[in-house]
């Protein structure tokens, strides 16, 4: 099965590419490819059409553990739509190396790790166990671009097995 | 000398592998190994059982700035621990490449090198300067997982020298 | 034209190597250089002697958002001046890969990408779209080393292209 076909099989649609809100410029690449290997830009969550989606602000205070989670789980699926756009195909993904969650966290919040697991659920839902395992790091952090509650960046492989 | 007898020679004891206490799931893997690279999520101190270990909070506030080294020390031996485990004999690594320390601090605390220099010493001391050496960040958040005072992650190299 | 003529070019002079006040010890290597690959550790604003570089302090409400993107734009000289002592020329470098830019910030301050673009805009005036493009984080932290109101970590590599 390719993972398009799975996507559509979880019922998950990719947004489109990034779109900044006006006055918000992007000097980076949200993609860069050098060799093998993948470099993922943060990402938030998206609605469908590349926007930035809600809702914005602190973890717990202002946005709820579930609402965060959600926001997670999303920007797996705008991540999923920059790398798509990048390579072509993510069937050349080998191996997903390393996440970076970072939830935009009230001070002393302790449980960023349950945020972005939906984040790590949704890609090794996907890829499965072996392509999808990552290590990872989940902080909390004062301030996110945009006001997003999670932002989340990743490292890939396109290396062949040996 | 192996490292493991150096390890010994320091008085140094890695800790079991990193258990978490009751309701918190890791859906991550602590260490992935991909080709000659060795990627390490973020470790925070355990006690000799892999548990998560104290003290908990904010630096230098609710965790001294003592005992915030003593925290990073210990990540150190966490780190070890599980990248003795993913690949077998630390005896084959033979670069680390880079380091990024996590401490849990007060908005401001404009001294979490002192704190994250714990961990490097640690390494320094175990691997020596050529193969210990890493390039690093010393960072302040709002929160991190557990509530611990200082998370690391870090990336490994098993390349032979060329 | 090199890498030198073109700095020369837009006016821009690289600092010293980082110097750090009394009582601050570095354990890390600024740039870490492991095969192809170059990891630089988090380089805030310098003088042109080395020393760290004000203003010191949190975005916006300590140091301006106009201040901070000053000292954005100077951080990149300084990782220019590490990579370059590291690796000999800056023309080896075939392309930057990642960034990831920490700004200190108040709580919710939602515009680190405009600070962080300030460094992204350097790299890719000096080396062009082509080498300079790179992933990029940019998020807002609780307190960095030395109160600096910007650090930024990167990875570039010296592969040959092909």
């Amino acid at each position: 099965m390719s993972i398009d076909e799975r996507l559509a099989d979880l019922g998950l649609q990719l947004p489109a590419s990034p779109s900044m809100p006006a006055g918000v410029v992007a000097t980076f690449s949200w993609v860069r490819t050098v060799g093998d290997r993948v470099l993922v830009s943060g990402h938030g969550a998206q609605d469908l059409d590349g926007s930035p989606m809600g809702p914005f602000g602190r973890v717990p205070d202002e946005v709820s553990p579930e609402q965060a989670t959600g926001s997670a789980r999303a920007a797996a699926l705008s991540v999923l739509s920059s790398v798509k756009s990048a390579i072509g195909e993510l069937d050349r993904i080998t191996a997903w190396v390393a996440v970076a969650g970072y939830v935009q966290a009230q001070p002393g919040y302790a449980r960023t790790t349950a945020v972005i697991n939906a984040f790590s659920e949704v890609i090794l839902d996907v890829f499965g166990n072996e392509v999808g395992q990552h290590a990872r790091t989940a902080i909390g952090v004062a301030a996110l671009p945009l006001n997003l509650p999670v932002v989340v960046a990743a490292e890939l492989s396109l290396a062949p097995a040996h």
